[in-house]
């Protein structure tokens, strides 16, 4: 299977956009003031289901044949994809088979019942959900659409750089977090085709830094212990993923808790808007960097906002 | 001095234009499946300063003639028309007198001090802030801007639904927060003037309920002992507000705290978007009184965002 290239993703986008959020770009100026670069933020957060997962988990599930899609989709997440696909599913009124360990947080739990998603617990580890999941497929004959590594989520997730670009035409960089890399391989398709000498950037907490590691070595290297709390950050790459990013990225920058935490508090107090901590690692990085971005147009994409209000770290 | 008229209101908005953001409304598919009305937000916790005061105080300051502007301006304010007004002054390159009870949050007083603005502390009593205040008013020749009894405030206010019923043309209601009574008497001669026949609602807390007691009772009935989370909506109306209030609104509701705390975690969860609790006191009067709105397009007014995180009441 050839990788994904931008026809792909301009595909995409007129197959979901009748489904999916036109997010809207924000700025602040007291932001550019404290980094002293000038930051276009695009909302995800503000996306279906909260996060920009709905763009790629909507491609897959419309891109299917009428006879596949009787099928029914599956997956296993624990996160936003696994509402995402629930939603989408439910907008093209078929079955989704969702695989949760039985220790998700309650409000993912009820997000993905409630968009009318089959759940089905296992236990929390990966054997687990990869076991739990491919039996259900195979009972059930449903299409399994990955939460990253499938050429038609990563784009479904390379159209919101696309809808970006079109909104800020004059990036001179763009940055989105990287956890499997769906959404920075995506957006590093669209980002090198618009214009071939912007910036791109995966931003990655300290953490979790296995992209980091897969990049400056040139091979993938699977994540090992992660202690991060940007919770939605800390998968492996795939081998679909690692191509595109090894292709198209110029860097991969790291954050440390600290920071990616005093970024989120600053979208919230100074915006005013509600991002997840993995929405906060590219503004970190910023802040850590500053330098480097200093008087350049950055595109931030902000991956999503679903957070347990009861458990802020602030 | 004649009560305030939407000619005003145009006024102000071609002066405050240049200054003020263009707030975006947003709607939420979930809250209205959830409500069964049709709701617009319109987004004033977007607005510089986090709050719709800025419209009032950036009216009143650039309404002032240079000789006047040139002599400063004061208020007393531990809140939202503070910093509005510091930042307004700031913009015209004036002094800004501010008096501020010395329990303030320091988030308030930092806000204020980093617009510029000349804090004055008192103790946190009514007849300390206005001594306090007379007396800086008297010393520095300063011009009193009022955080609402005050005719241009009352029409820079009134330009949020302006712009409102521009983006969103055909509204059957509108309901805003009601404190001292700014917005709220703004917004209904807008409202009035432009479509004779919407209806035009304040919400006010239970804890805080003297706009309700004085629009039934139909006389100016000050604010008693306050108990609510909806800090900005503490105070009470003033002659100005009062009589727009009686001549132009179709009715005062009120919610319990209960019920805005609800409002406002609906609002952060599903919306992602921060407000502060007198800003959902809108949405919970809808939520307790679903009947009333059903099917209605209802324009609500998100007035600020201004929170402090760490006391959040989830």
């Amino acid at each position: 299977m050839h990788l994904t290239t931008f026809s792909d993703i301009e595909d995409a986008y007129v197959r979901i956009e009748p489904y999916i959020h036109m997010t809207p770009v924000l700025t602040s100026s007291a932001i550019n003031k404290i980094t002293g670069a000038e930051i276009f933020f695009k909302c995800e957060n503000f996306q279906k289901v909260g996060a920009f997962k709905f763009r790629g988990a909507c491609n897959a599930v419309f891109g299917l044949s009428d006879a596949e899609a009787a099928r029914g989709v599956g997956t296993h997440s624990s996160g936003n994809h696994a509402a995402a696909l629930a939603l989408a599913a439910k907008m093209r009124g078929i079955h989704a088979y969702i695989v949760m360990p039985k220790n998700s947080p309650q409000i993912k739990k009820n997000a993905v019942g409630g968009y009318g998603g089959i759940i089905t617990f296992c236990e929390p580890t990966l054997p687990a959900r990869e076991e739990t999941l491919e039996k259900i497929l195979l009972e059930s004959g449903a299409i399994l659409v990955h939460p990253y590594n499938q050429k038609e989520v990563i784009a479904g997730q390379g159209t919101c750089a696309l809808e970006l670009m079109e909104q800020q035409y004059n990036l001179d960089c763009i940055i989105t977090p990287v956890g499997g890399g769906g959404l920075l391989s995506g957006t590093s398709i669209t980002a090198r085709y618009l214009n071939p000498g912007i910036e791109i950037i995966g931003a990655e907490p300290k953490g979790a830094d296995d992209a980091y590691q897969s990049f400056v070595n040139k091979q993938l290297i699977p994540v090992g212990k992660t202690n991060t709390i940007a919770d939605g950050l800390l998968t492996s790459l795939g081998q679909l993923t690692f191509e595109l990013i090894a292709e198209n990225v110029d860097a991969i920058m790291t954050a440390p808790d600290s920071s990616i935490i005093q970024a989120m508090r600053l979208i919230w107090e100074r915006m005013k808007i509600i991002v997840e901590p993995s929405s906060a690692v590219a503004l970190a990085i910023i802040l850590d960097n500053k330098a480097d971005f200093k008087d350049k147009k950055v595109g931030v994409i902000l991956s999503g906002g679903n957070v347990d209000l009861e458990k802020l770290p602030f």
